[in-house]
């Protein structure tokens, strides 16, 4: 039986600052919770239908100091979606830390002040496809606990780190470092021409202003995807995350990677 | 003054089947509305606050049947959003007909039961950066005049022919004049090696299924976008409007365009 306060515990976790005092966040979903248990995350919590719990193999369930059997209606109760799947679980926030090293060894994103939590879902997607590992974003990005963040990353935050830090200070110490960061802006050189390297940051700006006037200053390589100019298109630019997906591409094929 | 027949019925094109029966649609949004009526768009409604229809060029009103003041309030009864627009357009819908000579001249995008109105949005959108004019639908892909889709697309309708009709005799029709049909598939060849060419079309399925199996004969180039390796990331896809962004960029860059 789910509690009248486990219930409202769960729902507040909808909410960021209470993720942040709890160091919990909450997924949804048949498939992203039986991903999570198969990676071996810290589950505090996993709450489904009994149908789902039975499915699961004794050994995923191993460690887990809560596991309830609920109701449709249960579910219904907690879930953020219109039509709850059958399970859900809370989920301990890894404590990971940024590795300033890992900056030599291959590509990084720097998001500056991503909001729409469909766009950062999909960019953690979109790194995990192309095999980039972190990504550090500006304080006021949406939240990578979001629970839109993770339905549209797709479990993907199993193998992207996501960190929140002061960007400038950031691109300081990699342009200290000699690390180049790739800024993408509407006037910078076509990607398709331009020396893509195998290491290096790409720097991503805001949905609609792009990257900030203070961050510019750090940019060391301007890059753009072209518009087909027969197009007569009056879009002005691509959503975020389909650049990304695009630029990360694009750097994987020029290092000569998936061949 | 917005009368209650006249909200009733812009609610009503919420519906595909009033949508199709009326031959009309809604778009909202200043700047999506601003956009629309530059292009020359046949409006048939616009309702929109006062201050922004004291800001448009009395050019852009001429020859819009009923233009109709309206406050918050009355917006917000007709919006599909949360928080109204100041403008809201009642458009009629193109008569645009497939033209199957235009499958000779360059790229053209085929698509198998797209189902999420943010994926076709963005894909209209990717189609319009790389300059793709045609898109075709199977029936069963959301409808293109669905407001979600409006809203992803950024008023890239305006560039992009939507068609719905029978794959199976599109693609056969393309493949009796020799029109290559380049599959996005999981185990197809890297687009990185493959070569691409400068007409053809490309296919993309659905978001869980792929490329429906009465399709796959028609597929004579099957591709795909390679995932990073060592990347052990459990990630199974790219979301389709990602995978669309990527490849359209592909076929751009390989073309040697965009330069």
């Amino acid at each position: 039986m789910l509690s009248k306060a486990k219930i409202t515990f769960i729902i507040s976790l909808q909410k960021k600052k209470t993720r942040e005092e709890e160091r919990l966040y909450v997924i949804e979903g048949d498939k992203l919770v039986r991903e999570f248990l198969e990676a071996g995350v810290k589950v505090r919590m996993l709450i489904a239908k009994p149908e789902f719990l039975n499915s699961l193999h004794q050994v995923l369930k191993q460690g887990i100091p809560e596991i309830i059997p609920a109701s449709f209606e249960d579910l219904k109760r907690i879930s953020t979606l219109k039509t709850p799947h059958n399970a859900l679980a809370v989920i301990e926030m890894p404590e990971s830390k940024p590795d300033p090293s890992s900056l030599k060894n291959g590509l990084t994103v720097a998001l500056d002040t991503v909001q729409d939590p469909g766009n950062l879902g999909t960019i953690i997607r979109a790194a995990a496809w192309f095999g980039i590992k972190n990504i550090y974003c500006s304080p006021d990005c949406v939240d990578v606990y979001n629970p839109k963040v993770i339905q549209a990353s797709m479990g993907a935050i199993l193998h992207v780190s996501v960190f929140y830090t002061d960007l400038r200070s950031f691109l300081e110490t990699a342009l200290n470092n000699k690390i180049k960061i790739f800024g993408a802006l509407m006037d910078g050189e076509s990607i398709y021409s331009y020396k893509l390297e195998n290491k290096g940051i790409i720097l991503l700006g805001n949905e609609s202003k792009g990257i900030s006037e203070e961050l510019m200053p750090y940019v060391t390589d301007r890059i753009m995807i072209p518009k087909i100019s027969d197009a007569q298109s009056g879009i002005d630019s691509l959503n975020v995350s389909m650049a990304a997906s695009v630029i990360f591409s694009e750097f994987t094929r020029s290092r000569g990677r998936g061949m």
